[in-house]
C-alpha cells in the first residue's frame, strides 16, 4: 500500500498558552532588579534582561555605563531587515567620554560551562551547537568537549557591537536581532541579554537606506531618552514582569506544546523544535492573594 | 593541555557579496511575469514569487483572483510580531463575491518530489525534515520515504491563511512570514511563495493589539490599492529584478560563504548554516551589453 499523504487527524492537546495558564506561581521569577535596563524611547520603553552569568565584564560595564549616563541622549542608528537594530553613539568624530567605564573589554563569547549550574537541554537536534537548552532564562548552547557555553542569538536576544579586533567592543554599542535566528554569529560576539517587554517598539522600525541598515540622516535616528537600570527607579515606576522558569515543569511542558502541536488546527505535528522556536513566556506579574 | 578557548584568526574568504560580484550573467533568472505578484500599498511594492511546482492549484486560484481584481480594495489585517502580517478581506460579515475562483481548495501542505527535478541539497543537517535545500529558488524540504517535498517556512515565505479545515484556504488570505522561521507551520499550510522585493514595507508595520497580531480599528489597517499579476502589468512598470539559480555553482558558494565564513571579523566558522539563513540573492537586473 502507498504511504497515506493526509495523517489521520490529531487529538488536541495543551497549548503554549495553555500551558501558561496551567503554570504554578512559584514557576515564575522576576527578573532581577540590578540586571534589567529600561531602554527609553519616544514610543516607549524596551526591558532588557542581562546575563551576567555568561557575560560578566560587559554586564558590569554596561551598568556603568547606564549609571555614568552614558546611553541618554545617544539614539538607535540602524535597521536592517531580518537582521538587527542597533543603538549607540552616532558621533563618531567626537564620541562621548566615558566616566568609570571602560572603553574596550575582551570578548566574551563563550563562558565556562561548569559554573553554569542551571542547564535544561532540550532533546532536540541543533545544527551549530553540540548541545542546545535553556539557562537562567535565556537561549543557550555548550560544547562538552571545550568546556564553553554560550548564548544563542535567537529573535529578541541583545549582543555587544564591536570592530574586526575581539576585544574592540564595550557595551556601549547593542543591537537586538529583529529577524531570523543569526546563529552564526554565536560564539562571535559577547551577547549580554534578552529583551523581555516591549520589542515590537524596535521590531517595526523603519529600515535605515544605508548600508548595513544604518540611518543616513541624523532625523532617521530615534532618541533615546534615557537607559536606567531598574534597580535605580522607584518601585512604582518599574515595569511588573515576572518570567517562567526555564528549568520549571511547565516550560519544558512549553517547549513540548511547540514541539509537538495537536489538533484540530495542526495536521502534522512537527516532531521537533529548534531551540530559537521555543517560546520563553513573560507576563505581567500576577498580585499573589 | 587544555584545548584552546580562542581560535587563531580565521583567513579572509569571499563573503556573500563577494560571490554575488563575482557570479556570471548566465546564473541570473528573471522571475516568470505569470508567476509574480506586485502587491501595492500606500508605502510601495511587494513582490512575491509565486511556486506552481509546489501549490499548482493554489497560484492558479489566486492567479484567478487578482484578474478578477479582487484583492483590490482589500487590506493587510494583522501583523503579529516575530510572527506574520497578513492581508485579505476585513469584512468578515459581507465576504467580497469570487467570480471564477473558487472559495476552497484542498490544502497542498506537500508535493510529489519526483517531478520537481531542481532539488540542490544542503549537506547540512535539519530538524524538521530528512533533507533540505533550494528548489526553483525556494528553500524547501523533502522526504524520500513519502516521496513528497515542501516548501520551508523561511522569513519572506508567503502562505495561504485557513480556517481549522485542511480545506478552508484559497489564496484570499495571505501572511508572509516576519520573524524567526516557523517551521512547525511546515506541511500544515499551503505554501505559495516568497517575497523578492519590499519586504521591509510589510515587516515594519505596526504589530497589532489584537489577538494574534489583528488590527482592532478600520484605520489601523493598511488598504491594498491593487494586487496584479507582472504579466498584465506594462512592461515598463515592471519591477526589474533577477534571482540568483539556486541550482548554479555561484549559489552553492552563496550558502558555503554563510556556512563558513572568514576573517578577519568572524573569529569562529559556524561549520553549519539552517536552511532559513541562506540568502537567496536578488537583485535589480543588470542591463545586457
Amino acid at each position: 500500500m502507498p504511504p497515506a499523504l493526509v495523517a489521520a487527524e490529531l487529538p488536541p492537546k495543551p497549548t503554549v498558552a495553555d500551558v501558561v495558564k496551567a503554570s504554578r506561581a512559584t514557576e515564575w521569577r522576576a527578573p532581577d532588579p540590578d540586571n534589567t535596563l529600561y531602554l527609553e524611547i519616544p514610543t516607549g520603553r524596551v526591558v532588557i534582561e542581562l546575563a551576567p552569568a555568561f557575560a560578566p565584564r560587559h554586564v558590569a560595564n554596561i551598568r556603568a555605563m547606564v549609571r555614568e549616563g552614558y546611553f541618554d541622549g545617544l539614539a538607535i542608528l540602524r535597521s536592517q531587515d531580518n537582521w538587527v537594530v542597533q543603538w549607540g553613539d552616532p558621533d563618531e568624530k567626537n564620541p562621548k567620554p566615558l566616566k568609570t567605564a571602560k572603553a574596550r573589554l575582551p570578548g566574551e563569547f563563550t563562558a565556562p560551562m561548569a559554573p553554569i549550574k542551571e542547564f535544561t537541554r532540550l532533546p532536540d537536534r541543533d545544527g551549530y551547537a553540540p548541545q542546545v537548552g535553556h539557562a537562567n532564562g535565556f537561549p543557550a548552547a555548550r560544547d562538552p568537549k571545550s568546556g564553553q557555553a554560550w548564548l544563542a542569538h535567537c529573535y529578541g536576544m541583545v549582543g555587544v557591537g564591536r570592530d574586526a579586533a575581539a576585544d574592540s567592543g564595550n557595551g556601549g554599542a547593542l543591537y537586538a536581532v529583529i529577524g531570523n535566528a543569526p546563529r552564526h554569529l554565536d560564539r562571535n560576539i559577547t551577547v549580554v541579554g534578552r529583551v523581555i517587554d516591549g520589542m515590537p517598539l524596535l521590531s517595526v522600525l523603519p529600515r535605515g537606506a544605508g548600508a548595513m541598515g544604518f540611518y543616513e540622516k541624523p532625523e532617521q535616528m530615534v532618541p533615546i531618552k534615557s537607559v536606567r537600570l531598574a534597580a535605580d527607579v522607584p518601585e512604582e515606576q518599574r515595569s511588573k514582569l515576572e518570567i517562567l522558569r526555564t528549568d520549571s515543569t511547565s516550560f519544558k511542558a512549553v517547549a513540548e506544546a511547540q514541539r509537538n502541536r495537536g489538533g484540530p488546527w495542526t495536521k502534522v505535528a512537527a516532531g521537533h523544535v529548534d531551540l530559537c522556536n521555543v517560546p520563553i513566556p513573560v507576563r505581567q506579574t500576577v498580585a499573589a492573594n
